[in-house]
């Protein structure tokens, strides 16, 4: 259970803070993240990792000459956000690319994704791995679908090193890529972690009992089973892995992982019987490591990864890396890095805008002032609606999220911006400050909306539609979610399609929107399910039932707020 | 709480096998210990650490360049056997001397105090330095009766680097005893660790409260408090720990350790906080270390360590050494060591004997056989005695010990052993498989008192008599108790008068061992105290009023056997 807190609120950025502290001969802080304090040789490829906090050593003690070059940090069990993501990577690339490295989750899909788009569009050409290692969260046919859990440092480890070793980027991420697709993991669990904060553990596991395959911030499983013998655990874990063997592997890099109060001992004991499982499989184990290399606050448990080696995948494995949780082989002689003209909190810088557009960004100010009211008004309703399928974080997340969005446009206006350069800005406040997957999806939506629109000129009815389109494709493509997922595409959808209807049978924007908005409503009502959903957490999917998603609750208010001010 | 147990009588000695497969490039494992597999300098210095298991990375996640040269692990939470000591210390030393360290328990101080007078018997200069840096164990005038709890780390890493420096014995017991009078730690708990096999945690912190000063092995700590925010628990623990700065101190080693299920991101912000308040104080910050260090399997807590820096400390506090959990500077290039003959398990080989010695060592071993008969009719309620003031193992461990024993007797008899050494045999079979303080102590008697015997001739009545006193006078040098302190020693003590008194006024060594078994007896029965003690764990403090000490009465059990066999 987590006892050493300030403010909840800020615990994962005091967390960084005092790791980058004293681990100033590594890494240098930056607004949400970490980036190597060594000199990087100019043109090597940026190896770039990340997710939320509480899984130290991942992501920032993996950061250092032969391993990470930089690392995001989101907030505890939650993605970092897009504007994060983009800051920590434009701080730390050095002209050869970036290789972008994380869990398969979907905040960090979207986030990540987002911030790729944003930095391509920068010129730097970045490349995604998403680590897909858990055997338990999807069958091996679908093995791209899987989470990503302590196969995240096997697979860090070996694009480390390709990228150490001077490779250039599309070797880099090929090799990365290849490394993922031989790596599996299997977990178990034993008891339930406690955010920072919080009175009670996010999830408990029976007593007695473990939970096999539990995701690291507590996804279901595939079984509950009562607490066995460490040898018959070490055939458990090893049986599962070697379902998956590769035709004709043989040498496997291993690391037996602790989830946080499952300690050294404990692990030492299992390691004994797993070493000898999988030798008497005929597996060489090349340099295994046991320990905390993937945590999850103190979640109670551990999981066993093997890396299945070739001779180049073996080559990086061995290759040697000197990171603040992790040294191997010759340490490197490092100088700390030229003093670089900071990337942070720069103010924005505004180009010239029209009068008529300008008037249009007071318009969106206008617009944010009221989506404010709204989401402070209907906050804690919002967050009730979500803590039946979710943490309960929704109304909080979309009110400080508009808040910052509100500010930064009138900010915006302030400094004469137009319509287009206004909402953009707003967008990736929102994204910046919310954090988690509907900062994102809103921040993306306001952004991916202003490309609608202009600086030069007033946006016009047809502006707002086409907007209305790029923002909900966007959404999709870039968030990953279909209609029927239960979020807030099932509303984004019809309202989008209710919209460019209404407009092309001749109503006024005004009445389009608010035909729009009517079907939003109804259709995010409907994402009440009636029957018991798969997916999520066990007891949660059976609340769930029968009350509407959060997202598309708020995406309805929002519309209706918005039909009343046009 | 731990989980992942087989058997909890072979978790200790199971984890440190599993240990030594993962880290084979740093340690080997003897029975008992690691010692270092790489290359040693013949003629350095061997830095030898040690105490119970349950601490990981203490003890043996310390050996390597720069650290230690080995490390004795006891079973959990209990010191390690005298035999164990000897053992590992044997198969390290390099010809340069030993110097042991380890924190400062009773049990500790008994089994390798005994084992470098044995060590010393064989030639090897042997130094010890007890680490006694938890300020909340006793007050700053009697610091070197403190316990040592994450001090052990930054004194170990101290005497290491001097070692591995060449220094010669005297200079690195110098400096090692130094760098303890500087080292001074203060540490908090919020709740307690499980031991393998328990079902219960070994002791509760009352939720919501953290007990300061709370033991590694949940030693009662000075008083309980509610739990506050980070930044007022590093004010605690900076406040304590600056009270007893030396005069003119600026420049320090910090260490802020973690006891197993408080976890990095808690420490790091609590970090944030400490090193602040640090310096606001005008204390030089160096090369400080977060994270754990000497855990006690999951417990919840963390500890603050400071080592005052002069010169010679701070160079070699940042002096390269590189061990399985801590790489500071540049590594060492290190190469196998040569294979050694092995000192393990090697039959003892008995010199020649005389047939009337060989007839005595029947006698004593007909001794054993009658112990082991008593001892086991009563395991349960010496188990029962034990529990109200300790863990409830007396009873186990004497039966286990003098079956051990025994055994070992039997064989020494069969191999043509006389008195001394069979006897001799016997107290180190004991103490090698009793474990705890009551083991080493049993097995420190045995074998004193047959240094009172021969192997050339039988023994006499005076020699019987003179090896009780020899046997009483090891035991107080060096177990540490005194008559009052309710140990095996209150009976002891009137039991060797008694005999002296009895024979000395003429009595046959049957009539006087059977009147000073009496006296024995009732100083047992006077062990049970009529008012609440200090010291040890509270709740059960109050128990055991009104209950003897487990080890005299034991005693009391086994002077009473004997008699009736005289």
């Amino acid at each position: 259970m987590t006892k050493i807190v300030d403010d909840p609120e800020t615990f994962a950025a005091a967390a960084l803070a005092g790791f980058s502290r004293i681990y100033g001969r590594y890494v240098r802080l930056v607004k949400g993240g970490v980036v190597r304090s060594t000199a990087v040789p100019q043109g090597k490829v940026s190896v770039i990792v990340g997710g939320g906090s509480g899984h130290y050593p991942a992501f920032a003690g993996y950061v250092g000459p032969g391993m990470a070059d930089a690392a995001v940090a989101g907030e505890i069990f939650a993605s970092p956000s897009t504007a994060a993501v983009a800051r920590v990577c434009r701080n730390a690339h050095c002209g050869g690319g970036i290789l972008l490295g994380f869990g398969n989750y979907a905040g960090d899909v979207l986030n990540f994704g987002v911030a790729a788009e944003r930095l391509r569009a920068e010129g730097i050409d970045v490349r995604i791995v998403t680590v897909t290692d858990d055997v338990a969260s999807a069958p091996a046919d679908q093995h791209l679908r899987r989470r990503g859990i302590a196969g995240d440092f096997v697979v860090f480890k070996v694009a480390g090193a390709a990228a150490e070793a001077g490779l250039e980027i599309d070797a880099v991420e090929r090799i990365t890529r290849h490394a993922n697709d031989r790596t599996f993991s299997f977990g178990v669990a034993f008891g339930g972690c406690t955010l920072p904060g919080a009175t009670e553990p996010l999830f408990t596991v029976p007593r007695g009992t473990m939970a096999l395959g539990l995701g690291i911030h507590g996804e279901p499983g595939i079984r509950d089973a009562e607490i066995v013998p460490a040898r018959v655990l070490a055939e458990l874990l090893v049986e599962t892995i070697l379902a998956e063997r590769p035709v004709g592997a043989r040498r496997a890099a291993v690391l037996l992982n602790g989830l946080g109060a499952t300690k050294y001992e404990e692990l030492f004991v299992l390691w004994g019987a797993v070493e000898t499982l999988l030798q008497a499989s005929g597996v060489d184990v090349v340099a295994p490591e046991v320990g905390e290399y993937v945590t999850s606050l103190d979640m109670q448990g551990c999981s066993l990864t093997v890396l299945w080696l070739d001779v180049e995948l073996e080559h990086y494995w061995l290759a040697p890396c000197d990171t603040p949780v992790f040294c191997r082989g010759e340490t490197f002689r490092t100088e700390p890095a030229a003093v670089r003209p900071g990337t942070d909190d720069e103010a924005p810088v505004f180009g010239p805008a029209s009068s008529a557009s300008r008037e249009s960004a007071r318009c969106l100010a206008g617009i944010l002032d009221a989506m404010v009211s709204a989401l402070s008004e209907a906050e804690i309703e919002l967050g009730r609606i979500d803590a039946f399928a979710g943490d309960g974080d929704h109304g909080q997340g979309m009110r400080r999220g508009a808040t910052a969005a509100r500010e930064a446009i009138h900010q915006a206006v302030a400094a004469g911006a137009g319509a287009r350069s206004a909402l953009a800005v707003a967008g990736d406040a929102w994204a910046d400050r919310a954090g988690g997957t509907s900062g994102a999806i809103w921040g993306l939506l306001l952004r991916s909306w202003s490309s609608a629109f202009s600086d030069e000129a007033a946006f016009e009815d047809a502006d707002v539609i086409r907007g209305a389109r790029i923002a909900l494709d966007d959404v999709m493509r870039l968030g990953g979610a279909k209609p029927g997922d239960k979020t807030l595409v099932d509303a984004f959808v019809p309202f989008v399609a209710a919209l460019e209807t209404a407009k092309a049978d001749g109503l006024s924007l005004k009445d389009a929107w608010q035909k729009a908005s009517a079907t939003c409503r109804q259709a995010a009502e409907a994402t009440a399910p009636l029957s018991p959903r798969l997916g999520r957490a066990r007891p949660l999917a059976e609340r769930s039932i029968g009350h509407p998603d959060a997202g598309a609750v708020s995406l309805a208010l929002i519309a209706t707020t918005i039909a009343a001010r046009l």
